[in-house]
């Protein structure tokens, strides 16, 4: 039977249980959680890894239509969504709209992704 | 103006707009936007995290309930959840089963994520 010290426990009969602490807290948690739901669509994945690879690293909401395939509506949803998982920001000009990959969130999402299982 | 060479465009005349070839495939974007989903909720990021600092890289489904305030029938789904995005591996043994981070998942979000953004 393991035992773990110094968190106050309750151990089970059957010798299978013991408490642990979280090892990520919860605001953490629903930090991380944020940003994986922004990414959990393949044609927002694809939008992402194109503004990233657009020159100058920036991109018009018209640059992205036809790559992905979708109508110009289901595409501006997916940038309102990846804005707002704060991984791009945007700048109405005119009439059309400029993304651009917020430079730190991908390094920030990797280093709590790597705390969170502790495998850097 | 900005005019991109190589790939075939329609340069519409308001200047705006160059197409681009997609920088990453559909099948690599599903893959990751699979296991974005699965982490998509705080309780499995704090799950995956627990599972990951257990002795022995193991911990059995009961260990994960106190810590993250749910139900067990919730835990389970969330762990199911985990386990089909390729991040988590079962095994029955008698009455509980036990979870274990499966090594190489970690590693290798963090890779195809770094190749979709081409930061590294």
């Amino acid at each position: 039977m393991t035992t773990r010290e110094a968190v106050p426990v309750e151990v089970l009969d059957d010798g299978c249980c013991t408490s642990a602490d979280a090892a990520v807290d919860i605001e953490t948690a629903r930090e991380l959680a944020h940003v994986f739901k922004a990414l959990s669509d393949p044609a927002r994945v694809q939008l992402l890894a194109l503004v990233a690879a657009h020159t100058e690293g920036e991109a018009c909401v018209c640059d992205l239509i036809a790559p992905v395939g979708l109508s110009q509506p289901t595409v501006s949803h997916h940038l309102k969504v990846l804005v707002e998982g704060g991984l791009l920001s945007r700048e109405q000009r005119g009439k059309w709209a400029y993304y651009r990959l917020v430079d730190s969130s991908m390094p920030e999402l990797m280093r709590k992704l790597s705390t969170v299982v502790a495998i850097l």
